[in-house]
């Protein structure tokens, strides 16, 4: 796994958070925002995210929840440090753990979390093939359903799990849950109003066994074509983006 | 099994269709109407619908779709004696088999299908509690799989299964379909915009491995309160009900 070469500095929430993360190779965006954004803890839980990398997700939720005890783990040393160095200059306590998913650090196996939030790898669609590099860092080599099946053993009952992941997983989501995990929230995210969604937020409450709920999407731009400015964002996505709202994905 | 009071007749289609329906008792309506739409059949596909009650999906279909080899099974007697009825007087050529999908006739055992459609029984959500009769019409006592499997089973490869059924039921159709249907597309349909979805239409093709696709919702009704009358029906939604448009799910 390739050194990043340098790192660089990104804003999130309309500025509120700068944070540090590699300049090359992965970097946390939206998706680690609106992430941030569906977790429903209130001051005071105990939150885990699973592959935290620069812990983008992380000090986002902690902008917007005070009070927070926020544990991350991740594989790579280089991001966990990153992860650490952004939790001081942000002034945020959080614990960050050098570690794998699929082999869970003895000090996690202890605990139980209220919240487990998950951004799990996988190769963005497009043209281009994966930069290997990339790929590593991803680590998309553990499979969707290791990464849910560890976060349900670390939440008590009740906790919640809340994954954000390319659509086309939502099967395996919903089949990695199975019975463990009920009062299932599904959040469609779509560029664009009448498109296929391109991501989906999954919630689901350890242990509860109320029905699934299909929520309307989140569409996140306004025009129909990429404005290529922030300008073209509907005013929901803004909310969340921008101002730090929260979503609320409303468990069953 | 009660036998029904009577029967009525009901306009479909924007009247286009006059299908007789018992006057008491489960009786098809917009979700019937929905899954014929849904279904992407082309003259001289050969189609089975699992349940068919009295064949308005059966029959919305044919109207929409010229030169279909239609097929129904249905387990009540009565229900497939209008099926046949409907058939006779809307001049559709279509034979009404009279069996479980539990308990597949041996004629259909033998047969593949280009499209299978389904609608399973539920239970309408809802304060009162559900109507005897109404439920044993509705047999919802064969699980949701139970249904699933035997579309696969009756579908040539390639050949499509289009279900549609409450939103709640999500996570056990992708269950049930598991590895045998791939391009899953997920139609969400609401009745209003901003409101979880009501019903699922998910479809899918035997054999086919390519990735699930969660479509924007087709929303229902176009005001913020429920008008009482017709004009109340989105464009789209109008499209599909009164004038037997198709709905495209556009497997990938």
């Amino acid at each position: 796994m390739s050194d990043p070469a340098g790192t660089r500095d990104d804003a999130f929430l309309g500025g509120r958070l700068v944070l540090r993360q590699p300049a090359r190779g992965y970097r946390a965006g939206m998706d680690a925002v609106l992430l941030a954004a569906a977790c429903p803890a209130t001051p005071g839980a105990r939150v885990l995210e699973l592959g935290c990398g620069a812990g983008v997700a992380l000090f986002c939720l902690g902008a917007r929840v005070g009070g927070l005890a926020l544990t991350g783990l991740e594989r790579q040393a280089e991001m966990a440090a990153l992860a650490r160095h952004n939790a001081a200059a942000t002034g945020t306590d959080a614990r960050i753990l050098c570690g794998d998913v699929a082999a869970m650090p003895e000090a996690l196996r202890q605990e139980r979390f209220d919240h487990v939030i998950m951004n799990p790898p996988f190769f963005a669609a497009g043209p281009a093939a994966p930069d290997p590099a990339r790929a590593a860092a991803r680590h998309e080599d553990t499979p969707l359903d290791v990464w849910i099946d560890a976060g349900l053993r670390r939440l008590g009952q009740g906790g919640t799990l809340t994954v954000i992941h390319r659509a086309e997983a939502l099967d395996r989501i919903l089949g990695a849950l199975g019975g463990r995990a009920g009062g299932v929230g599904i959040l469609p995210v779509a560029a664009r109003a009448g498109g296929a969604a391109g991501r989906v937020i999954v919630q689901a409450a350890k242990g509860r066994r109320s029905p699934l709920r299909l929520l309307a999407p989140l569409v996140l731009h306004a025009a129909d074509a990429h404005a290529g400015d922030r300008e073209d964002l509907t005013p929901a996505a803004q909310a969340v983006l921008r101002h730090a709202a929260a979503l609320d994905i409303k468990l069953s």
